[in-house]
Parts: structure tokens; C-alpha cells; sequence
């Protein structure tokens, strides 16, 4: 198994090193190797992801990130210049987002209600293209648009991805989107979830507005299965259901090329969160979970499983000791 | 006081019949035109929000609506021809969605935290302005587009507005964007703030992403005191907003054109709520909340305050009875 591995910046260094305790277990034939991309190179060499750099990282068979973003470069280019580079340039249509309220974990919801979904968000379209721009910028005058482009193409290959998924599961897709506003991008949506869902008529459908969704979210988000949805709603939607679930230090995720062309990429949900990068104390439990997604993606479903079983039997064990990166990896690595 | 209102569909009937009895103890000129505008005129005239009923409607110092939509019309048409329609029309450019847990209300969220902000949503531009478009409809080819706009006219006045307000209160304000990916759009609010935050040294700013907010509002919704946002995002925050204190059913709205130029619309941020309508068990603090928006935007601060203490009474004294809208009503008119 050869891979790429981006720590990136801040706890992303730090949570990196823990997963690939993990897969170092898990993984006799494990090839790792590592790619200075991030604030550190930017920094230094003004480069965000040379061509060289994407060349050599498509010859893996996946990508392990930690995180990009630092306080010591204006905010958004690495975000575009690397990491959202990377998520286009490698076709990640499908953004794959599970959700779980692990036994032993706590909701910040009174309810604690069982929480089990896995939002599908679509990768490379929405407003997420960099199509926009600006005029008489900085006068009273200026005006900036921002471009959502949909397609059918688009949009059909992830929500056909999420029905799949939803036949291996409950059975159960939500669509979310803002169609009542948003109706030209709406109906492309609306219709791949008709159109598909021909193919697969044990799934039930149902749909509910971005507004609506965070609701649901909080007052019963056990109604939830599969969710699909597009770039950005599908971006807010996660970060709220890592909140739900007890903290977006649990939260993993796969930017995926289900076409296989290209290598698939696992990173956690969370940040390079700066205020805590270097003490040691950041939860590797989404890197971790991270590399789950990332064994099943390349056909190892047992190892996954191993992993997840080790993680919940983790947090299930923990106590209210503050967090040690290094421990709970090693605890982790230990309960394979 | 001359008012126009809107009942319009579903729920929204029920609820403002209430807010008109509120109103009318406390408004002795209180002069009401009732407008026939929702699904019921649509379905039987094809009409949404015709000339002259606009002409008629501009004649008054506000507007009351109850809530707009219905499942037998097309999902959208009655919300963007009437709804989003009158907001455009009339330059509702801020849109004022004020967050209280009130004493006596229950969190969702185990902590209960304080919950006491107001929302400055821009009414009139971002991906609201039905610019974009689609070619190719039907086919594989099919491309959609959605074009947020935005200008420094409308961030400027908008921010303002907020600014003015957090003045008021614990001066503090936090702008919501995704400036790390709209990065057009972002700049206008960024300096928007920067800008006019100049003229208002003593209140302090933060910032924060869409996505990220979404768990602030689960994790420490207390850190919020004024928020100014886009529409879209306003939009999806408010109703996570309302969530988080408990229930959408209390979470009033005001559409302003702060130049005063145009009546201003108050409404409750719920929907029509097709399920329960008929049935009398709506909630229609929201809609009595909103005519404390009304009265306060009217001068009529005095008055405002009286409905709020007595919604708050009555809040405080609710047992876990269902809900009578009638009665609710009643009791709040009678503590006034
Ligand atoms: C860092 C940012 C560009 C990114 C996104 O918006 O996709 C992040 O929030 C995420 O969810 O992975
Ligand atoms: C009904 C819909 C068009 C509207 C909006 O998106 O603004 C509603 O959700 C609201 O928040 O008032």
C-alpha cells in the first residue's frame, strides 16, 4: 500500500503521526511517503502544490492529510490553493462524512439521541468553483458575485454513490438543499434523486431545506441515514453534526474519487486548530477514524473494522483525563 | 397606526389572529387592511403579489404577515413570487431575527446555556437574487448556475445597522461568512466591517465561518451578541438559532428598510407548518414576538416591552399542557 502522507499544519502534525501508528499495525506492505505541503513550504517558498508535487502524489493509491490553515498566512489560500486544489485536481467528487454517537461519547444534546448517518457531499462543483469575481473593488460601487455551478453530471454521480450507500444501510436518503430559493441548481438536484432513485426502489427518499436541516439536526437527528447534499450545504451540515455527535475531534472523513482514476484522501473534519498546535493535547480519534475510511476505500474492510472497533472501544474506556495525543494512539494501536 | 397584514397560509392564519389581539388592546388606532395573498389566490387567480395589491400595501406604516406555503402549490413559486418578492419590492434589507432562551424555556442543549443574541440577516442580495440560470435543462449536459451577489451598498448599510445595534447592547459583534472559500463576496464583508467598524470604537469584532458557527451555536451559543450575515447564511443560522432556544415557535422576525422609504414586514421565522394547521395547537409567540419588533420599529418602544414581559410571563408559567394558540393568545393579551 503506498501513500501519500500531508501532515500539513498545527495538531494536523500531530494527529498524522497517531493514525499512522494505526496503519503501521495494520499494514505489513505500508509505503509511506511524506509531502512538506502547507504553511511551513508557503512560507518559505511562496509554493502551495506545484505540479511536481500533485505528479508524485497521484502515484500513490491514497492520501493521508492532517490539516492545512495558519494564522500566519492570509486566510483562504491554502484553503484554495492547496486543499481545495487537491479535492479538484484529484476529481474528489464524493465527500464522505459519517456520523456517529459513539457509545461512551457525549451529545451536548439533553436527549442523547442515537445519531448513525453519512452525509455525501458532492466535491468539486457548487460554490466552491472559484467562479466569480469582482469590480470597481474597494469604491462604493464594488461588486462581487459568486458563481454555484451544478451540473448533471455532477450531481448525478454523487447522489447515484449515496444511493448505494443508503442500500447498504438503512435505506433511508434525505436530499438537502435550499430548492425553494435556489431553484435552478434545485432542480438538477431534485431530479438526480428522482432519476436514480428508479435503480433503487427499496431506498425511501426524502428532502428538507438547509434551514430546516439544522433544525432536524438538533431536535432528531436520529432521522437521518444518508444524506446527500452539495459542496457547501454539505460543508455546514457536517460541522453541526460533528457538534451533535460530541465534538468535531471525532469527526473523519474521505475525499473520494469513485472512478479510481485518481488517489482518494482522508482527513479529518476538524482544523489545524493553531491555539492548541504543540501541547500534545488534541484528539487523534478523527485522523484515526480518518484511516478507517481509507482501509475500506481500498478494499480492506476488516482491518477498517478493526480500527473502528479499537476506537470505540477507546471511547467507551475513557475517562474525563484530559486528552494526550500520543496515549490515546498508542491505546488504540494497542486494542487492534 | 395603519397596518397591512397578510395572514397567508396554513398556521400563519391561526397565529396572527393572535398577534392582532395583542396589538389591538395596545394600538387604540389601530387601522387593519387584510390582504388576500397566499396559496388559496394563487390556486384560484394564478396571482402572487400583483401591482396594485403592492401599490396598496406600501400605503401602510408596516406590514403583518403570518407565514407563506402550501403543498398544493409547487415548492418555491409562492415563496420567491410573494415572499422573497415583497422583501425585494419593498428593500427589506435587514432582516432582524432577534435569539432569547427565556426564562422558563428549555434548551434542547444539556448545558442550557444563555442564550441572548440577534441575527442582522442582509435581505435583499447574496444567492437570493435569482440571478443564474440553466442550459441544457433535462439532458446530460445540463448546467445550472446560482449567483450570489453582492455589493458594498448593500454589506455597507446592512453592517451598519448591526453595528448600531451592538452598540445598544454588550458591543459585541460577529460577522459570518466563508470568506476562506467566497473569497469575492468575503472581501466586501471583511472590509465592511473593518470599515464601519471604525465610526464604533467601543464595540468589538469577531469573525467567524459559516460552518464553524453552526457549532458554536451547539458548543457556546452564549459568545454571540450581535451576528451580521449574508442572506443565505442568515437564513440557515436563524433557524438553528430558533432550534437551540427551544423551538422555532418562538422566534420572531423583522424585514426593515432602515430608510425608512418602504413599510417594513414582521413575521414569524416558522413556515405555515401544513401538518398541524386547522388544528389550533400552533404556538404563536412568534408571531406575537414579532409584533414587539413591529412596535418598537414604530417608536413604540413602551408598548413592545409590554409584550415581551408578558410573553416572558407567560412562558415562565406554561406547564407541559399542549398548546391551545387561542389560549395562548388570550393569556398573553390579558397580562399586558
Ligand atoms: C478549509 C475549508 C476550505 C474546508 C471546506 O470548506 O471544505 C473545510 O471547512 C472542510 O469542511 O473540509
Ligand atoms: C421561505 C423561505 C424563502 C425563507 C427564506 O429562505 O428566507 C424562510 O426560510 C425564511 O427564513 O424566512
Amino acid at each position: 500500500m503506498k501513500l501519500a502522507v500531508i501532515p500539513g499544519d498545527g495538531i494536523g502534525v500531530e494527529v498524522t503521526a497517531e493514525a499512522l501508528k494505526v496503519l503501521r499495525k495494520l499494514v505489513a506492505d505500508l509505503e509511506t511517503t511524506e509531502y512538506d505541503l502547507g504553511a511551513k513550504r508557503y512560507n518559505a517558498t511562496g509554493e502551495l502544490l506545484p505540479d511536481a508535487d500533485l505528479a508524485a502524489i497521484r502515484e500513490h493509491d491514497a492520501i493521508l492529510l492532517g490539516a492545512i490553515g495558519d494564522p500566519s498566512v492570509t486566510p483562504g489560500v491554502l484553503e484554495r490553493g492547496l486543499l481545495l486544489n487537491m479535492r479538484f485536481a484529484l476529481d474528489h467528487h464524493v465527500n464522505l462524512r459519517p456520523s456517529r454517537l459513539y457509545p461512551g461519547s457525549r451529545s451536548p444534546l439533553a436527549a442523547q439521541p442515537e445519531i448513525d448517518f453519512v452525509v455525501v457531499r458532492e466535491g468539486t462543483e457548487g460554490p466552491y468553483t472559484g467562479n466569480g469575481g469582482a469590480i470597481r473593488v474597494g469604491t462604493p460601487h464594488e461588486i462581487a458575485t459568486e458563481v454555484s455551478v451544478n451540473t448533471w453530471f455532477g450531481a448525478e454521480r454523487v447522489v447515484r454513490y449515496a444511493f448505494e450507500l443508503a442500500q447498504t444501510r438503512r435505506k433511508h436518503l434525505t436530499l438537502i438543499h435550499k430548492t425553494n430559493v435556489l431553484s435552478n441548481a434545485g432542480a438538477i438536484w431534485t431530479r438526480a434523486v428522482e432519476t436514480v432513485g428508479k435503480d433503487f426502489p427499496e431506498v425511501e427518499t426524502a428532502y428538507c431545506h438547509i434551514d430546516a436541516a439544522t433544525i432536524y439536526m438538533v431536535d432528531d437527528p436520529a432521522r437521518f441515514d444518508v444524506i446527500v447534499t452539495d459542496n457547501l450545504f454539505g460543508d455546514i451540515i457536517t460541522d453541526l453534526a460533528g457538534a451533535v455527535t460530541g465534538g468535531i475531534g471525532m469527526a473523519a472523513s474521505g475525499n473520494i474519487d469513485a472512478s479510481g482514476t485518481n488517489p482518494s484522501m482522508f482527513e479529518p473534519v476538524h482544523g489545524s486548530a493553531p491555539d492548541i498546535a504543540g501541547k500534545g493535547i488534541a484528539d487523534p480519534t478523527a485522523a484515526i477514524l480518518s484511516t478507517a475510511l481509507l482501509l475500506r476505500h481500498l478494499g480492506r474492510d476488516e482491518e477498517a473494522e478493526r480500527v473502528e472497533r479499537a476506537v470505540e472501544a477507546d471511547l467507551a474506556s475513557r475517562g474525563t483525563d484530559p486528552i494526550v495525543t500520543s496515549e490515546i494512539g498508542d491505546r488504540i494501536t494497542a486494542a487492534l
